[in-house]
């Protein structure tokens, strides 16, 4: 199992976060970002969007990072951390694309602008990355997972950038379930620090 | 089965696709979307994020377009629509996000700012869009569906806004793959018209 990353990026971190969690060894292949690697032909094989994650189990590349995690789960996970049943499934899932969604052009965005990382609208950004929050808030207001009453993939996929708000300069202050559930996830065993 | 939509939200059109193609009977509960009755507390109670399609069945509700698609594909198509078997699953999942990402982000937001629906930035809107144009292009040039040799649900999540590319200005005349796979998809039998 490879995986394709630079070390900085939280949407690699949420398949580490999964390998580890799930203890699959892994070889990490690092792209040179500030060189734009994940721009050059080679890789672009590898992941048409240009973007990394991207994990390669044999002949089977996934260049998504929530696809990564549905692959994982899937493969070595049972039904613990993505189950089948077409509600459960799609509870599951719906979290996990509002990691791709709200969180990355909100909470993601919104820091690599303040980072000049990128470009783009901040205010915008804070704006989607509020509705993250606000979402995110009013489940873990009162439940301690994201889905049913365990960690699912649903909970790796938001973690990395929700940990990061502040970054963005949304501070988690009023936000006191989303606190509490980034320490739950953190003393999960076998978590992997973002390092 | 109750479906919450905008009359021209293309994030409902996926799901009223694929109640469509799996000839599943809904209600429509058609929101009020100048007066921002997304945005309102009682709507806030079935959608969180305040945004459109949600679906309802039963006690279950759903509040993204894409979980809308696993829970239809897993509940009412079998395996068709979404496999479980880890890879093929991951898959189609990729593709999935791929609508909900570089899609929306740069298809959708594009075409909005355009119509005045929406601000933002329109050149960086179209840069996402030609990422996501470029990507499904280097499937589509040389296959008839994004995942196997059938349609699946990541056919169907991300036709509403590509076949409106041209909206965003984003016209599909270098892309001869993606014009041949609109057509296929159009032509399914129990296909719903945008209308």
């Amino acid at each position: 199992m490879k995986l394709y990353l630079t070390e900085s990026s939280g949407n690699a971190y949420k398949v580490r976060l999964m390998l580890g969690l799930l203890g699959v060894p892994y070889e990490k292949v690092l792209l040179d970002f500030p060189n734009k690697e994940h721009k050059q032909p080679a890789y672009l094989k590898i992941s048409p969007r240009g973007q990394v994650p991207s994990l390669q189990d044999g002949d089977q590349v996934f260049w998504d990072s929530s696809a990564c995690l549905v692959y994982l789960a899937r493969k070595f996970g049972g039904e613990q951390w993505l189950p089948i049943a077409p509600a459960a499934m799609a509870e599951v899932m719906q979290w996990v694309a509002l990691a791709g969604n709200e969180v990355q052009y909100g909470l993601q965005y919104g820091r690599g602008i303040l980072k000049g990382i990128r470009q783009g609208d901040l205010a915008g950004c804070q704006a989607i990355g509020r509705v993250a929050l606000a979402t995110l808030e009013s489940r873990l207001k009162d439940h301690d997972w994201l889905a049913f009453d365990r960690p699912t993939i649903a909970d790796v996929a938001n973690y990395p950038y929700v940990a990061l708000a502040h970054e963005a300069e949304l501070p988690l202050d009023g936000y006191p379930g989303i606190r509490a559930w980034l320490k739950r996830l953190e003393a999960l065993p076998k978590w992997t620090p973002r390092g």
